[in-house]
């Protein structure tokens, strides 16, 4: 009923990137192009650590059209954090600054030794092999295990141990619920609740590296100005925090630094929120050097090797239940590998626990996680940001305990499931849920009452399986994360919206218009978006963390209000009206609910009607008065809920998996634009897909990646892709804009957990590994 | 004394645009290249009237690499003003829109018919030459007396025409003073008030059409979104008004259409106040028929024949004095012929006018003016907007007066001049004048005791003149003038600020920031400044009118100080302290006066010192809090004042003036910038040469121009340029920021006046004309 008041949001609005990227007349930083501009190739590390004795860069300078070589020799020597958390720990953490853009020690095969900058790519690639770099080869830890031992190398000598451990980045996360804080008290506590269960399981996953795979790999174009003020085309998703980052590394006031999207960007999920890795601070650096513009972009092979990966690592769990399904006590255990430097290190650990132990309800609840430093590729945020490491290892944990209980698994969720309003160990409300109904909608769309019921005699094994989740709309508390937004009201009524998150792909340089347009009671074609600009809007965090509809848009529809409250106050003071009596409906000011068009001048006079919002603002505008709004929010969070389902096969004789159908129910809270919304499921399943059967980075023996481009690292292909049932559901969450949720990670935290709950259900096999492969199904098979 | 308070203002900051512009690296519309973008060639009419019967581009359009050809049968026949007044008129004042893209009558030789968008230049310039127009040849007409006649041919047929006149675009402007409005009673007050005087004199002059030869020609790119909204870089002077324009010519939302500075631009000087003549227009059209980036950009001839001329016409004074020098009757007309379009031919006869009658107190005043439609380039606004074409005329009269009077004319105007808060006729106070001051500075700098103590007994003659004069620092109440500022601070507590008004060298990209700077408490280097965009700023009517400092400084200096006192309330909230205890010092909260550094932290506990504001913000973002200020203003206007001193020699054989020194003194209110101020004056200064003795823009019989480039069109150089004394004087103005006053025209008022009146005292022979070149000298002897 209540979606039928609004004109302009519960709408599948056409998304306004939608003609630039299909007619490829959009531009991306790949496209910008200035006079004068040079082009960069890196030096990379052939080895997993070692210290730089020398750089030679003479006779690579002496090449034709070199313009500039960068090295730790000639560059910024201050230390600083890649991501956004550089600028969003929040009070009291600390902030580890562990990166330089050169540095005299490389951590991993593919760190950064130097740049150099000429006329044509080609001349840098040749200048860059002239480059000549000694070594000092220092030893090298791969498993995060080893990596703590204080026989292991240190990453970063002097910093980050503890007593025991060595390689430990920021604090390790602990978290609490119903046991007393503290290592000794919890841990007795914890035991002690599982001694009183029925049943407790307990086992230990492992989850791989993977990657993003975003389409548009890193670049940064940078250019200096005149008064010493740098410009920064960029691929970040948040470019406030990276102007921030850029004006540290560079010792310039953050007010002298421009980042801006041009504005399309090609994905991220998470793998830029901060800086693009070293993209924006080499072209820095070499337009500096160089007095010239300067384009660094990456290949794909750059992207694999020294762009932020996901976390891989271990998860363990103890989870006791009483005989009648009741659970009782989770205590979970992670361990991650965070590669050479720490970008999410620490918040992401904290984000992987927070979200398995805020799916179910039970009186006792502990958590230990944190992550080490090894001589990979750094490992940082990507879209769920831990939650789909720890609910593959928990949802599964909650399938065995259904067949130990002979429990249908569903019902079993459903009798364990967080209720809204219910205490929850998380620094903010569980304000809503429904769950529940994205259980039962997603169990009718998969057929979950045909399961178990398959001819299986065969080698094709089908089964069905499912698992539920949860996330975040925003990373507050969990880092700072507020938004500010403007809204102009120009001289026909036509509105100028600005807010600082670019549009990763996610569609909200559509859905915040939107929102705008229903706030004020505009058209939505009647609205600019300039979004992805530092220099066009206030600071925001940027679009992460399922955030940017859910939390920009509450700035946005802030905004919206004050502008549309500020006109209505003026017409109000001009016809001696109370307030009360107009409001602004499609584009007029109606007088007393009247709806006949009427002249401001008119309506001046004593006429009643409604004034076309067009005359009121051309009224005000020749009297000098432009109505501008402001909204800016104090950040608050949500739960988005989700509920995955999977119908799938084995071949039990090749191992493969074929994927028959996904039902995929999310409470969004309620869609803004149901068409987007659909697109970030879809795009969700598809990527847990490849995270449950395909995707993997696995490093040999001296640390060098086997997975490095898209020929060896499988990402599902149209043809990997089943018949994805995106279900919406409504809830009646009291904190977002128009009670909508975030929508952008949720998608991919359950289907990698479902399809190993499918695949066991067909196999009658534990997953405790991904992906999937079929040598792994084989290998279960033969246990 | 007071200007040692400041830090930050009332000092010779360099220019933040020097760099770019000396090493050529500074983006200008011209240097904007995307990738796609199509080259355009102007077809225009070789006829100064004519109704197109048929365009042909059928052969045209198959050339190799033509993309599109606009004519008027495919584009917009809405009809617009191409000056920002079509959105600047004041309530109750007519808006005249007498233009289209293309028009199927032509109004003048240059008159826009096609554009042709192709590849490169060179085929869009020889696909122009085939297409194939039929003209009808209509009656034209130069001369704006013959086009006010009934006979005459009429250039908007059933416009803007009264029952006695043709070819009058809008209100015939009428100012009184000490005569009872209405033209038969104001005709017999102002005759009997100078029939009462001892002495009246009488006089006609005659002023040329002059162009502004502003370095950049008119240039624009356009590019349509994905929306199908339009982004235009654009050589304009009002980047908010064009925008408006714009939006309505493409009846598109006004928030669609974006309208930005690349920053840079290349002068101004009042030709794009609006549209960069048809040059956005253009754009537009073809990128809307082509689907590609479309650059337009004017040749220097067409920047002569096809871009706003200054205005020419006559100007005739009547001016009565008693005999002991007290003026007391001032009767101004003035009639100039406004080309085929009305621009500001309506706004300007009224500066004129007003700016005539504003400099001397007087108890009777009448003026009329107004100006005609003819066959020739439109005239509109350059520096100075009518008044050197008034103040030319006035100034000889008053030095005629002095002779009749045997007075000094130095003594004479400082008995009549007049002064701040006596009563005058103009709508808003007269709220300082230090013109007396200025006129003993110049008079001490020229050695005006020197006068007529030459010996001037050869061919050589020398002379000294003096002329005295005022304008405006904003347009307001002449038309709509206001503007709106954004000032954010960022997490290091450096400062962006973002007003839209462009830098068309005027130097507010430096003078703003420095108010910013001094309202804030802040470094001018530490302030970011995005200007000329109206993607990143709000409203703001732009850079004209002497109003780019003293209006829009007044809303930057209220948005820092809205910044600076939230960071006070904020600061002084979290130490529990009042308002009144904090002040911001040299980018530090000092608490009770205190300036020993103290963290925010520290502070907190209740420790004593000064809180360095990049710690303050720094605490305050962490807590998802930044400072927003906004800044407003309710337009008020104060007059700057001038008086300029010539001291020259004329070679009585050749007839060519030798200048020998310019002191030209300024009461600005207060520089905030010295070194800019003195730049506005030597540029004003250089102006005023070329208007005095070599430029004019002449017709032939067929309506063509015999001057259309720099080699005809005589611009001073370097050569020409004597020894400039700048004089600032600084008076105490209520009204502009920390007191400034408009200072980018008055420099181009007087000096014409002062070389007339110092070539009468030279050679003793009255100057009715301009430019005094050495045909008009010679002649002027013979007579």
């Amino acid at each position: 009923m209540k979606k039928q008041q609004y004109s302009q949001i519960g709408k599948s609005v056409p998304r306004r990137d939608g003609v630039d990227k299909v007619t490829g007349r959009g531009l991306f930083t790949s496209d910008i192009y200035l006079p004068g501009m040079l082009f960069t190739k890196i030096l990379r590390s052939p080895h997993a650590h070692a210290r730089i004795v020398s750089i030679d860069t003479t006779e690579a300078l002496a090449m034709p059209g070199v313009r500039a070589i960068a090295t730790h020799e000639n560059t910024s020597k201050i230390l600083y954090n890649s991501s956004a958390a550089m600028f969003t720990s929040v009070p009291g953490m600390e902030r580890i600054l562990d990166q330089r853009i050169f540095d005299p020690i490389v951590r991993y095969v593919g760190d950064e030794v130097a740049a150099v900058a000429a006329d044509t790519p080609e001349q840098a690639e040749a200048a860059m092999q002239l480059i000549k770099v000694e070594y000092e080869i220092l030893p090298h830890v791969l498993d995060p295990f080893e990596a703590l031992k204080k026989t292991a190398p240190e990453m970063h000598p002097g910093k980050y141990a503890t007593p025991e451990k060595y390689n430990v980045p920021g604090e390790i996360t602990r978290m609490y619920w119903g046991v007393t804080p503290g290592n000794d008290e919890a841990q007795k506590e914890i035991d002690a609740a599982l001694a009183k269960c029925d049943i407790v399981l307990e086992d230990t996953f492992t989850v791989p590296i993977v990657k993003q795979v975003q389409l548009e790999t890193m670049c940064a174009v940078a250019k200096i100005e005149g008064d010493g003020g740098v410009t920064v085309w960029s691929t970040t998703q948040t470019p406030h925090p990276t102007r921030f980052i850029l004006a540290h590394i560079f010792d310039l006031p953050a007010s002298k630094m421009r980042v801006l999207a041009p504005p399309h960007l090609g994905g991220g999920f998470g793998v830029r929120i901060g800086l693009s890795a070293k993209a924006e601070p080499i072209a820095v650096a070499l337009a500096q050097l160089s007095g010239r513009p300067v384009r660094v972009e990456f290949t794909r092979e750059e992207d694999f090797t020294a762009t932020d990966t996901r976390h891989g690592g271990t998860v363990s769990v103890r989870l006791g239940a009483m005989k009648d399904g009741t659970f009782k006590a989770l205590d979970l255990n992670i361990l991650l590998a965070t590669g050479a430097y720490c970008t999410f290190g620490v918040e992401l650990p904290a984000v992987a626990g927070a979200m398995a132990l805020a799916i179910y309800d039970m009186p006792y609840k502990r958590y230990i996680g944190h992550s080490a430093y090894t001589n990979q590729t750094t490992a940082g945020a990507m879209r769920g940001f831990g939650n789909p490491q720890s609910n593959f290892a928990l949802e599964q944990m909650v399938d065995r305990m259904a067949a130990k209980l002979k429990m249908d698994p569903l019902v079993l969720r459903k009798k364990n499931i967080m209720k809204a309003d219910a205490p929850w160990f998380l620094p903010y409300p569980c304000s809503s849920s429904e769950l529940e109904a994205c259980i039962d909608k997603g169990a009718k769309s998969i057929g979950w009452d045909k399961r178990n019921t398959f001819d299986n005699s065969g080698t094709i094994k089908r089964g069905i399986g499912m698992a539920v989740g949860t996330h975040v709309s925003n990373a507050w508390p969990f880092c700072v994360d507020f938004d500010n937004a403007y809204l102009t009201v120009q001289v026909d009524g036509s509105l100028h919206l600005a807010a600082g998150v670019p549009d990763m792909g996610t569609g909200t340089s559509t859905s915040l218009p939107q929102v705008a347009a229903e706030a004020f009671g505009a058209d939505v074609n009647d609205i600019y978006f300039s979004y992805g600009d530092t220099a066009t809007t206030p600071f925001t965090i940027g679009s992460h963390a399922s955030r940017a509809l859910y939390a920009m848009g509450t700035a946005v529809k802030q905004a919206a209000e004050d502008a549309r409250n500020q006109i209505i106050e003026y017409t109000a003071a001009l016809l001696n009206k109370k307030p009360k009596a107009l409001n602004i409906v499609n584009k007029a000011i109606e007088i007393d609910g009247q709806k006949t068009p009427v002249s401001t001048d008119d309506a001046v006079k004593g006429k009643a009607g409604a004034i076309p919002l067009a005359d009121l603002c051309y009224y005000a505008h020749i009297r000098n008065k432009q109505f501008i709004g402001l909204g800016r929010i104090v950040p608050p969070n949500s739960p988005p809920w989700h509920a995955c389902f999977v119908d799938l096969s084995v071949d039990t004789e090749t191992g493969m998996v074929t994927i028959n159908k996904i039902a995929a129910s999310h409470d969004v809270g309620f869609a803004i634009n149901p068409m987007i919304v659909e697109g970030q499921i879809e795009g969700g399943v598809v990527q847990g897909i490849g995270y449950a059967l395909t995707e993997e980075i696995t490093y040999n023996a001296s640390g060098r990646q086997n997975h490095r481009n898209m020929h060896s690292y499988m990402v599902p292909t149209i043809n990997d892709i089943p018949p994805i049932d995106s279900i919406i559901v409504t809830s009646k969450d009291p904190q977002g804009p128009y009670g909508a949720k975030g929508a952008g990670e949720c998608s991919l935290v359950c289907p990698a957990s479902a399809i190993a709950n499918a695949v066991t259900n067909a196999i009658g096999k534990q997953m405790p590994a991904l992906p999937m492969t079929p040598e792994r199904i084989l290998k279960a098979l033969r246990n």
